[in-house]
This record gives structure tokens, C-alpha cells and sequence, in this order.
């Protein structure tokens, strides 16, 4: 038989070095056990419980009313004349429509989305950040803030050995980072966040990095997720400055993952963005400093992960420069039409007075008081058991324990050369359908997992149980019994277990 | 003032290499023209007409009831129970709902797409081609056509000058293919379709495209769009198993973009894919052309050109590298959700029987009534025009005249630094606010004007007029007036015109 005309060695080399997160190890192993579950295998749960990747929905999370009933009625305008549907849902619907060529959402639309959202996405900024001017033309909509991310990301990328672009990225960072960078041709230098300091962000630790990474590439920017993801972190004013005038004398491209923006819940805290921290700060930065802020709909509150869209707000960046940024989004086309117009409705939602306004504000206050009520509960379960511990989460939608594994497991996973915390989760999967996801390993030797915590409340406790009530013999007590099995080889070699279950 | 930390200087050499096509030209004319209507500027029409794109919906046509009525139902579930929508309406949403993770279209997917609708395609294409096996597993659902063939079009990619991947493209070809090539880093090697044979491909002229590419590239693929976008050209049987045979001896990997496989209208004319094609030819072809087939939601019947999905099916291709398929499409996470199942809905629509049937019958009926008429009737107009000519099309969206254009709108173009064409294009938006593509001129020298023909019958008459009723004086006769002056000239110094408004 003929040589086939494709072959592996012949594949781009840099599509071939593309490192695909551990994560993705876990990807078959779960197809297997959600078909061993389908079949009813005897010795499987019920089903397969994923808090592994930010998908609210997925975990049982409800959509916002109004997201969906505009969208429904944008796609079957018939609906338009439906009384069952609120007033405002049917003019906002109508409203939009308008603002779409030919007044339907089939049809294609600026490569950088439709101008009347990207109006409506400057204002949400401008009084987001108490006035701070923002611009429609400085807005550009895509296919999610991971493809906002990608255009810049290649647009600054190239060169080769010492040449080769390099973006300073954190440890641990969110899980498709790096095979982005990757498939971009840009080196990722990573800084460590400070777990001590419950994963802050230290410039000294940004110059360390910084420095030694020269003569190895040419870094250009950094990437920074505030509120963080999976950390959690919330960066104050007085942090963000630091950084602003860290990326100002070193003068890099400042890349603000700001996608978890909406979903602070730490008492008295709140977010605050980097553009707004700029704008307060010395004229010579504020006109100066170079920034893309990333948002997106896969936020917590609306989390419509499924319709992959997102916007990206350019600041100080050279016209000729944002041209690009246009030629490149020009490869999608466009980003969906459904998503654009969620994204209007979760930037400029019902105003008090509005027929739908209650029902949304009920909506976002559960998801935020699950999302608090989840991170303090899971933090304190995790917190209980041996071998574990985690920082407290000021935002965001995670919680990133750390992982003292046995001898025996970082052993065994050195000999199938894995991960040990990968390791750690493909047991958990195997032997309690439980898929969480592992850390993002990097120089500092330390393991840890990533947990999704913006789930229905009950979802937890079906597989951890909560300190107060242990049935240890029941599927609830088996993830903590498992846990401390594991960490009990090693404990036996020396002190006493100090977990609830010992 | 500090300089700007990203310059333009050092924009990514790759991306500064992108060529947007002319169409992008007019694009920014186009915005000030609609503002002028928008402000109500006196010699303004009310509206433009944009018949440069394969944009249907925003044209006027009409979407598909029965996928908007679905969508509408997934979205928003409380609908289910709404008894004005068809039952098969809300059973279809319903176990789409099922397919989705979480019972929600705001959930992520899989990156290659939800395996229920990978089902779909998989059935719909071994329908298609009359029982030729179709597997889910081949199949890689994306945000768009235009996508996947990017994925597959980076996975070649590779290797500076004479090793630099080279890919066989059509003079005429799509206008957002150059751009893409550009982008994935891979050499353009096109070859002429014949218009004197309505567009044919001919493999005496792909195997000297081929032959003078050695030695400046190495070319590993040959991009080919049937029914041909901008020519409408529709390969029969042996035409595509002359172009198999012409892959498997020089081992190219065939790049077959089959979205206008709807929309053949020619009498006695069907589509046929090259997959059946090839699966009835010899068993050491069947066994070894490399091929991968592309599809789309933006074909001429369902025209979700908005929502931004399509997919893929290969054919042949090593496992090994498949794997990667999949890994590309994870820089996008996966397509959106509300596309894929408008795919599904697509590729599988009522039955006989079924309530929505009979709407959905009549709807598609119709587009195809007003393609087949549409092009009937611009192709005798386009061809009656002093300097034009036009090449009868047999499916696809769009009519590809030839423009014979005066020496002195040569000089001019010569001047400015256009193709002639795309001022001559320039020049109907500005006298017209009509906007019609210019030609994808080549090698060739010659010009041509690309007319998309799927719009309401109406829209046609709006600028053109039909030659039985022609009003010189209205705004309909502007456009042929315009056309037959600008060709005046030329024709002064030899024949006599022979237009019918001459």
C-alpha cells in the first residue's frame, strides 16, 4: 500500500509541539467511564461529576432568564408578538435586530463585531471604571477571550532561538494557556505566583523572571488573570500600580485577563481594573502604557461558555498596529451572532422598573451567594483533610488546593511518567467518577488540583461530605476516605493523622 | 513622549504579510456612504445594496422557520411546553437539549463538536452519497469552513523558501482564501480555471501550476471548491475523477470546499461529492487520496452565515495525524453551540409527515426557485451590458461577469495604485450605493466583478433594470446607464454599441 501523502513527521513542527494541558490526559478516561456509565456498568455511579473546567452550565448552573429569552426571540422573531414573554425582552429583542444587516442574526458582521455592541460594551467600561473614557473603535468582539487572546498573542509574535518572542505568564496559570503560546510560536516565561500570600503577584519575582529569560528570547509582554484563575487571587489598587509601573520600565505589552471580573465575593473587597488604576495614575503611563483587558461571556454569573464569545479593549496601542488586529480577526469572520447579542444583554442588563429586572437581579445574587457559600465550604472541607491545603479565594470561580501526595504515588507516577498529581487524578476518576483537574505543575516541584467551585450547591456534597456529617460507608464519604487512605502510608511513617476521618 | 512599546515595526512579519482581499478596500467607502444615508444626505439613495457577499440573510432572504423555531426552544426551554410551535419542534429541541453536556447550550463541548451531531453529519453524508460509510469519529465540527480549512492548512504548513509548504488554489478562488494561506504561512500556487469551458478545471493546467511551483515551494495540497466559488462551475463525474487521479500521482492532499453542494440549479444537474466519487473509483485510490471535505451553516438554503459553524470530514488521513485536528481546534475550544445544532438541523430537516414539513419544503423551495431564476435572468442582463460577459453558472451563490473596461479607467487604476476593477467598483458604490466584489484578479490580467445572486427577486431590479421594462430615468436604470456610459468611450473609437440602452 501507497505511503499515506500526510504523515506525522510531516506535520508543522510547531502544531506538533503544541503541549496540550495535562487535562487533557483525563479526556479519555472520562469518555470511557461515561460510556461504561451508560451501560450500566455495575460498578459505576450514577454519573460522572466535573468540576474540572469553569462550565457552570455543564455542573447544573441555570442561564439568566433575560440572556435567553432575548436570544430566543432574536433567532424566531414570530416570538416577537408572544404576551407569555416580558415587554422589555421582545423591545430589547427588536432593538437588536435592528442593529444586525438585514436585521437578522444569520447574517455575517464586522470582523470586530457588530459597532452598536461595541457601543454598548464602551459604556459598560465607562461606568465600570467611574468614567474612564472607553471607545468603541478600541473594542474589538471575538469568538471568546482566548481568540482576542491568540490575535495578539501572533501579532507580537516571531523570531527565533534568543529573538523568539517571549510572554511572561504566571505559575500556576489557566489550563490552555501555554498550548496557546505554543501554537503562536511565542516562549512562555513563567513567574511564580506566591502561594504564601494566597497566589499574589510579586514584581520582584516579575523582574527575576524577566531577567533571566533575556538572552533565551526577547520578552514582550505578560499575561495576568485578575481576579485569578485557578488561584483566586484578587489583585488591590496598590498591586496593580506595582505591576503598571513594572510593565512601564521594562516596556512590555500588558495582557489583562479580566474574564472573572464579575464574580468577587471576598467581604469588602471589590474588582477593580487595571485600565482604571492606569487612568488614576501619572500622565506619562496613563498615555503611555500599552494593555488589552480580555472579558467574556464564559464569566460566572452569565456563563454562557457554550455561545464563545468574548472582546478584548485595546489601550495605547498604535493605529497602525490595531489594524492588524483587525486582519487577523478577519480568519473567524466574525464571532457568532447569538453570542455578540448575549454579550450586550449581560453588559447592559434590565434597569430597575423593568419587567424583567427582578427575576435577574434574584438570578445573579443566588450565583453569587453560591459562589461564596461554595468557595467557604469546599475551602474549610479541604482545609480538614490530611495532606491538603488551600488558600482562601477572594473571586474568581476556582479553588487550587495544594497536595502533599505519599512516596508511593509520586513513585508510581514517575515510573508511568506522569504528573503525580495527574496521576492523583485519574485514581480519583477511576475510582469515584470525580474528575478534577491537576495543577499546573511547573519548576516549583508542588502539587496541586483545580477545582471548579460555581456549581448547584448540592453537587458537592453528593461526592465530598461536609465535616459535620461524615457517613463515611456511603458514595458522599468515599472521596475524604480515599483521601485519607492515600495519605495514610505516609502518615503511618511518622506522626499521628490529624484528619476528622483517622 | 515615550515611544510605543509595540511599534509596527515589530508587528509579527507573518501577519504584516497578510493580503486582505480588494474587498476590504471598499469597505471603509462603504461606512462613510452609510453614514451619509444614515444622516440623510441628499444625493444618497435611502439604502445600500451589497451584493458583494455570500450573505443571503442580510440581502433580505428569508431564514429557515423550522431551525430558528428549534433554536429559539433550546435556548429557551420554557418554550418547550409552548403549544403555538410545532410538536416537532419542541421534540427535536428537546433531544438536542439531551445531547448537550448539562442539558444546556451554554456549556462547552467537545473541540471537533458534540458527538450526537458528529452522528448527524455522519448519517446526512452517507445519505448523500448513497451509502459510501460516513464515521463520526472522521468528522470535526468548527466555528465555519473557513476555519477548519485553516486548521488543516496549518497542519501542512512549514518550511521557509524552496521547502515552504505550497497549496494549489483556483484563479478565481474565494477572496478570504489568499488571506488565509498568508496567515497559516503557506505559498499560494495558483492555477487558471478555464472560462472559455464556464470555469472547468483542467488537469493540463493544475499539472503545470504544479510543475513551475517546483523549486519555489513544495507543494503538499490543492484547494478546490465545487460548485466553484465566485464561478458557479459545477464538476460532473469525470472531471473530479481526472483531478483524483492528477492528486493520487503527484501526492497531494486534496482540500475540497463542497459548501454550495445545496445550491445546484442547472437542469439535469446534480451534485456529486468527491468523496462517493472517489469511493467508486479503483481500491488503491479509494484507499489512499488523502482528502478532507468541507461544509458549511453559510451554504444557499439554510444561509446561517451569522452563527458561525461548519465542519470538516477527512478522509484517509493517518491517525497520528488527526490527533492534531483536534488539537487545533482547541485554540477555538469548540464551535458555538447554537451553530452546531443549526448543523444538526440542517443536515437532518422534517420529514415527510413531520408538522414542520411542508413550511420547510416550501422555504427551501423557494431559495431555490429564486437562485434558479435570479441567475437566469442577471446572466442575460450582465451579458445585453456593452463590455460585459458572463459565463452561465450551474450552482453556488454567485455570477462572475467579465468586464471589458476603457483604457481610461485602466490609466486611472494605473494611477491610483488599483486594480481596475476594484475601482470601477469604488466608482458603482459611490454613483450607485451599489456594492458588488471585484474580481480576484490574477496572472490572467483580466477583470471581472463578483455578484452574489441570492437575494430577494426584487433586489435585482432595485439598481438593475430588466431589459423588457427598462425606466432609463429611475434610480433601476441608473446602474446600466452608468455601466453603458463608462463604455461608451471605448466603443466611440471602434464598433458600434450593441447594448440595448445604447
Amino acid at each position: 500500500m501507497q505511503k499515506q501523502m500526510t504523515s506525522l513527521q510531516e506535520v508543522n513542527p510547531r502544531v506538533r509541539g503544541i503541549r496540550l494541558s495535562s487535562q487533557s490526559g483525563l479526556h479519555s478516561l472520562t469518555e470511557n467511564i461515561t460510556k461504561d456509565i451508560i451501560k450500566g456498568t455495575p460498578q459505576s455511579f450514577k454519573e460522572l461529576i466535573d468540576v474540572s473546567l469553569g462550565d457552570p452550565q455543564r455542573a447544573g448552573m441555570k442561564p439568566i432568564s433575560f440572556v435567553r429569552q432575548v436570544l430566543a426571540v432574536c433567532l424566531c422573531p414570530e416570538l416577537l408578538s408572544d404576551e407569555h414573554l416580558p415587554l422589555d425582552v421582545r423591545t430589547r429583542a427588536l432593538r437588536l435586530l435592528e442593529a444586525c444587516d438585514g436585521e437578522s442574526v444569520g447574517s455575517y458582521t464586522d470582523s470586530s463585531g457588530l459597532p452598536y455592541i461595541r457601543q454598548t460594551i464602551a459604556k459598560f467600561i465607562m461606568k465600570r471604571d467611574e468614567g474612564v473614557p472607553a471607545y468603541a473603535k478600541n473594542i474589538f468582539i471575538s469568538s471568546g477571550a482566548q481568540r482576542a487572546l491568540m490575535v495578539i498573542v501572533k501579532l507580537l509574535s516571531g523570531g527565533e532561538g534568543r529573538f523568539q518572542t517571549g510572554v511572561l505568564i504566571p505559575q500556576p496559570c489557566p489550563h490552555k494557556l501555554l498550548p496557546l503560546l505554543d501554537e503562536a510560536g511565542a516562549l512562555a516565561v513563567p513567574y511564580q505566583l506566591i502561594e504564601e500570600e494566597n497566589w499574589a503577584v510579586d514584581t520582584s519575582e516579575l523582574g527575576r523572571a524577566l531577567t533571566t529569560s533575556r538572552g533565551r528570547c526577547e520578552p514582550r509582554a505578560i499575561y495576568i488573570s485578575n481576579p485569578g484563575n485557578p488561584t483566586g487571587h484578587l489583585q488591590d489598587r496598590k498591586s496593580i500600580e506595582k505591576v503598571i509601573e513594572f510593565v512601564a520600565s521594562e516596556r512590555l505589552l500588558l495582557l489583562i485577563d479580566e474574564v472573572y471580573q464579575d464574580s468577587v465575593y471576598a467581604p469588602n473587597r471589590e474588582f477593580i481594573s487595571y485600565k482604571k488604576v492606569l487612568f488614576e495614575m501619572d500622565e506619562h503611563l496613563r498615555d503611555t502604557v500599552e494593555m488589552v483587558s480580555f472579558h467574556s461571556l464564559s464569566c460566572a454569573c452569565v456563563a454562557e461558555c457554550g455561545l464563545r464569545t468574548g472582546y478584548m479593549e485595546v489601550v495605547n496601542m498604535d493605529p497602525g498596529v490595531m489594524h492588524f488586529v483587525d486582519t487577523m480577526l478577519c480568519t473567524d469572520i466574525n464571532a457568532p451572532v447569538t453570542g455578540q447579542i448575549a454579550l450586550d444583554l449581560m453588559l447592559s442588563p434590565p434597569s430597575p422598573g423593568d419587567p424583567s429586572y427582578n427575576t435577574f437581579v434574584h438570578e445573579t445574587l443566588l450565583t453569587r451567594a453560591t459562589l461564596a457559600q461554595n468557595s467557604q465550604r469546599a475551602l474549610k472541607l479541604l482545609n480538614d483533610l490530611p495532606g491538603m491545603s488551600c488558600c482562601p479565594a477572594m473571586g474568581g470561580i476556582y479553588l487550587y488546593p495544594r497536595l502533599d501526595l505519599p512516596a508511593e504515588i509520586k513513585e508510581q507516577a514517575n515510573r508511568l511518567g506522569l504528573e503525580a498529581d495527574v496521576l492523583y487524578c485519574q485514581m480519583l476518576l477511576e475510582e469515584e467518577d470525580l474528575i478534577i483537574g491537576a495543577g499546573d505543575n511547573g519548576t516549583s516541584g508542588s502539587h496541586h488540583l483545580r477545582l471548579c467551585i460555581l456549581v448547584p450547591p448540592d453537587t458537592l456534597e453528593k461526592r465530598f461530605c461536609l465535616p459535620e456529617h461524615p457517613p463515611p460507608s456511603s458514595p458522599a464519604g468515599r472521596v475524604t476516605l480515599f483521601l485519607s487512605q492515600l495519605n495514610q502510608d505516609e502518615l503511618h511513617e511518622g506522626d499521628e493523622p490529624d484528619g476528622p476521618w483517622d
